[in-house]
C-alpha cells in the first residue's frame, strides 16, 4: 500500500473522514464527511491559522453566505470564464473533461488554455475514442463548474460560490468603513466553496464541496514596499521553485534577487511559512512554485503555489495570487458602486489592489496526516500519528490499568474533571497495550494510566506518545501539566 | 426604536452582521453575513456549546456535506412533505405563502396542516385578493423548500440539506461501528442548512441559509429511564409551558408529574438549561413550550420548543423532538441497509430511537445580543453590551492614554504580546472616553490603559466594563490576570 492508501484506511476506520451518503447508491462523488477525529483536527488547524495569521497580522475575519447573487459572478468573470471543456460520446453518452481525457489517452501535455476548436482538432487527428464503448465524440463544449440554485418560487438565478473570496470583495466597502480600515488591510474567511468538478477524485484532494481559508490583503499598489511589519520576517527562508531550479533565500534576499516582487508579497509568503512550520508538515518537503503566465488563474498577475510533497506527488495547498485591482474593478463597474478608498497619508483616492493567500483546508489536513504518519517496527509494529500536541484530535487518553478494584471509578473521576477543558477520551476495554496503540493511531500525545499506586498516593502515570516514556504526576497538578504540555508556546513570552 | 431595531443598528454599524451581496440590486433576501464581531461571538458560542453539551456528555461530533443525494430526502420525507402552500396572482404574478397570507389579510388563525383545497375555499369564501394589484389568486399548490442542485454534466438530482441532522442519520452506521458506540449515543454537528423560504424576514431570525447546532441522541426505546447521568441534573429547574399555564419544576418532579416522559428527555432538557444559563440570556425569560400534536413536525411524537422572550415576541431557539425510529426506519428501508445495532447488555437487536436538540445558532446569537443590551443613562448615555467575558468578540482593548510621549509604543508592545492568545484590539484614535464607549458597545469586558505611570513602573490600569472601576496591574502578570478573568470556570475544580 502507498502512504495515500494507509492514510485512507486510517481515515475510514478511525473516524477522520469518509464518503458522504455512503449507504446510498446515488451518493454523488466528490463529497466527504469529517468524522469526530477529523472535526477535532480541523478545528484545531483553524485555530492555529487564526492565531498565526489572522491575529498575528491584525486581520479582520468575516463569515458570509455561500449562496450569492448572479451579479457577483458576472462581475467576477465566473459566469463566462469558470468553465471546463467537455466532450460527450455520441454513442453511449459518457461525458469527459476534454483536455484531461486527451492527456490521459494520447499522452499529450495539453495546456489548460486551448480553445474548443483546438481540442476538437486534437481529438480528430489522434482518433480519440470513448473508453467505454469506443464511440465517436461530439464537439467539445463548455461546462460551467458553478452550482446554480433558484431562489424563491420565481427561482431567481443564484450560485453557490466557487471561492470564498468573492464574499470578501463584495463586503469590502462596508467592512472598510465600519471597521475603520486602513490599507494594507487583511480580510480573512473560513468557509465552504463548491465546484461542480467533472471528475472528482482522491478523497479530500479534489472535492465538489470543500473548505477554504482565504485571506485577501487590500493594498495600495504604490506602497507595496512600505511594509514596516516586514522586519519581523526578514530572515525567514523561502524555498522558491521556478519550474526547473530551486532558490533557498531569506525573504530579504528574495526581494533583492527579484524572485519576489515586493515586501508585501514577501511578508505574507513568510507568514505562511511560519504558519505551516507549526502544523507538523516537514518543511524541507515544501516549496513556493512560481507559476508561468500560462498556468495562472485568469485574474492573477503574479502567482506562487505553496506546494507540499506527498506520496502522490506535489500537492498545491495555497494559491498566492497578486490579483491587482481585477476584483474591485469588476464589482465596482457591475454594481455601479464606487469602491475606492482614501489613503489618509496623502489623501489620494485608490481602488485597492489585492494579494491573496487562498488555502485549501482539506488538502492541508491530508498533508499533515501523511507527514505525521510513522510506522515504528521496533515496537510491535506500532503505527503512530506524530501530530503536534495542539493539533491532536484527542489530547489525552484516560485508562484504568485494569477494569476492577476501583480503578475504573478513579479513571472516570479524572476523565470527568479533564473533559471540561481538554479533548479527553476514556478507554476501559482491552489490554493496556492495545489501548495505547489505539490512542497512538489517532495521534493522542498523552495517555494517563490509573494503577494501584494511584489509589495509594493520588498520582498517575503520564505516557508520552513518541518516546513511550512514563512519568508519575500528582492528580492535583494534572490539569496544569497538560495545559502546558499541549498549548502552543507564545513566541513572544519568556 | 424597539430593541430589535437597536440591535440591528448595532449589528450593521459595529460589524456583527449585515446583508449579503448588499452592493447588488439582485441580492436575494434571507442571506446575511457575519462581520468580524459576529464571527468572534459565534465561534465562542460554539466553543461553549462544545464544552457544555458535546464534551460534557461525551458526544461525538461530525461535519458532513451540505449537498446530499436525492435518496436521502426521499427517505426523510422531505421530497414529499417539506412543502409550503403557495398561491400566485393570476394578474401580476406575485406569489405568496397561502396560509400566512390568509392569516395576515383575513385575520384567521389558519392551522399549519390545512390541505390545498381547504385553503382554496378560504380564499374564495373571504374574497382574498392580491395586495399588489387586487387580482384574483390561482389555485393553491405546493412549493418544495429545498434548494435543488445538479451534479456533474448530467445534472444528477441532489439537494442542499434543509437540516443538518440528515447527515447524522445517514452516517450513523459507520460512526457507531468505528467509534465503538453504545446506546445512548449523542452525535452532534455544527453546520449550514438551507431552506428556500418564500418570505425570509427579520435578519437572523428567518434565513434561507443558516447555522444549526444539532444533537441527535440515539437510544434504546426500552431503556429511556435507565440513564445514570440523570443524577447530575436532578435538581435543575425546568420552566414548562403547556400553552396556557407554567410549571416550574425540578427535572425529577417533571418526570414524576408526567410533564416530561422519561429521564433521557429530562436529562437533555436540563443540559440545555445549564448551557443557556452560561450564555448571558436571562433565564427567567425562557421556557420549554410543549407542542400540541397539530404543531409538531411530521416526525415528532413528543416535542418541546425552548423559547426566549424578546422585544419581538417569544423566539424558538431549540426544537427538542422525540423522533422515535422514524429516521433510521426511513433510511434503512430506502437504502436497503440494516441499521439495527446490538445492545451488549441483553444482546437484543434494536433500531435506535432518536431524541434531538436542534438549535438555531443565528437566533441564539440574536437573543444573546438583545438580552445583554443595556443603556446606562447615568453615565453619558453609554450603551453597553454586557456579554459574558468568554463570549465577548474582543476580550481586551489596549489604549494609550494619549498618542505621544512613548505611550503608543508601549501600548503596541502590550498589544503584540497579548494578541497571540487573546482577542485584543489596539485603539489609538479619539478621546479616551470615546474609546471606552466603542469597546463597551461591542461588549469588551476589559480595557487596558497605558499612561505615564506605566513608563515609570511597568503597570497599567485594567478597567472593568460593567463597574467602570479601574485597578492597576503589573504588565508581567497581565496575561494570567486576563486568562483567569476571561475563562469559564471549571465547574468541577476547586
Amino acid at each position: 500500500m502507498s502512504n495515500y492508501e494507509f492514510i485512507m484506511k486510517l481515515a475510514l476506520e478511525r473516524g477522520f473522514y469518509f464518503p458522504s451518503c455512503e449507504i446510498y447508491a446515488d451518493a454523488p462523488a466528490g463529497f466527504w464527511e469529517y468524522g469526530p477525529r477529523g472535526v477535532s483536527l480541523k478545528n484545531k488547524f483553524i485555530e492555529l491559522w487564526r492565531r498565526e495569521l489572522v491575529r498575528r497580522d491584525g486581520m479582520i475575519e468575516i463569515d458570509g453566505s455561500q449562496i450569492m447573487s448572479k451579479s457577483v459572478f458576472v462581475a467576477s468573470g465566473h459566469i463566462s470564464n469558470f468553465t471546463d471543456p467537455i466532450t460527450k460520446c455520441t454513442k453511449c453518452g459518457s461525458t469527459f473533461r476534454a483536455d484531461k481525457y486527451i492527456n490521459e489517452k494520447v499522452g499529450l501535455n495539453v495546456p489548460e488554455r486551448l480553445n474548443d476548436e483546438e481540442l476538437d482538432q486534437i481529438i480528430k487527428k489522434n482518433q480519440v475514442k470513448c473508453q467505454n464503448c469506443n464511440g465517436e465524440f461530439g464537439k467539445v463544449n463548455r461546462f460551467n463548474m458553478m452550482f446554480r440554485v433558484g431562489i424563491g418560487p420565481a427561482q431567481e438565478e443564484a450560485y453557490l460560490r466557487p471561492e470564498t473570496c468573492q464574499t470578501i470583495f463584495v463586503d469590502f466597502a462596508r467592512i472598510f468603513k465600519t471597521m475603520r480600515g486602513r490599507l494594507p488591510m487583511g480580510v480573512a474567511q473560513i468557509g465552504k466553496s463548491f465546484r461542480n468538478e467533472i471528475s472528482p477524485r482522491q478523497s479530500l484532494l479534489r472535492l465538489r464541496e470543500f473548505y477554504q481559508a482565504e485571506i485577501e490583503v487590500f493594498c495600495n499598489p504604490n506602497k507595496l514596499n512600505n511594509i514596516s511589519k516586514f522586519d519581523e520576517v526578514r530572515d525567514v527562508v523561502l524555498n522558491i521553485f521556478n519550474g526547473s531550479a530551486y532558490d533557498q533565500v531569506t525573504a530579504t534576499d528574495a526581494i533583492y534577487k527579484g524572485l519576489v516582487p515586493n515586501k508585501l508579497v514577501a511578508y505574507y509568503l513568510s507568514l505562511l511559512m511560519e504558519f505551516y512550520s507549526k502544523t507538523g508538515i516537514d518543511m524541507s518537503r515544501t516549496r513556493f512554485r512560481q507559476l508561468p503566465s500560462e498556468d495562472r488563474a485568469f485574474y492573477a498577475s503574479v502567482a506562487f503555489d505553496f506546494e507540499v510533497e506527498t506520496s502522490i506527488g506535489w500537492l498545491e495547498l495555497v494559491a498566492c495570487n497578486y490579483r491587482s485591482n481585477y476584483d474591485l474593478k469588476g464589482h465596482s463597474s457591475t454594481s455601479k458602486q464606487n469602491l475606492e478608498v482614501v489613503d489618509p497619508a496623502d489623501l489620494t483616492k485608490i481602488l485597492p489592489h489585492i494579494f491573496e493567500l487562498s488555502m485549501g483546508i482539506d488538502r492541508s489536513l491530508y498533508a499533515i496526516l501523511e507527514h505525521c504518519y510513522f510506522e515504528d517496527f521496533e515496537h510491535e509494529n506500532r503505527l503512530v500519528l506524530k501530530l503536534k500536541p495542539y493539533l491532536a484530535p484527542v489530547s489525552v487518553g484516560v485508562l484504568p490499568l485494569v477494569n476492577r478494584d476501583g480503578l475504573s471509578q478513579k479513571a472516570d473521576e479524572i476523565y470527568t474533571e479533564l473533559k471540561q477543558d481538554f479533548d479527553a477520551f476514556l478507554d476501559v476495554s482491552g489490554s493496556i497495550g492495545r489501548r495505547y496503540r489505539r490512542l497512538e493511531e489517532i495521534g493522542t500525545p498523552f495517555a494517563i494510566t490509573v494503577d494501584r499506586t494511584t489509589l495509594e498516593n493520588d498520582t498517575v502515570t503520564v505516557r508520552d506518545r513518541d518516546s513511550m516514556e512514563q512519568i508519575r504526576v500528582e492528580i492535583s497538578s494534572l490539569h496544569s501539566y497538560l495545559h502546558n504540555a499541549i498549548r502552543l508556546p507564545n513566541n513572544l513570552r519568556s
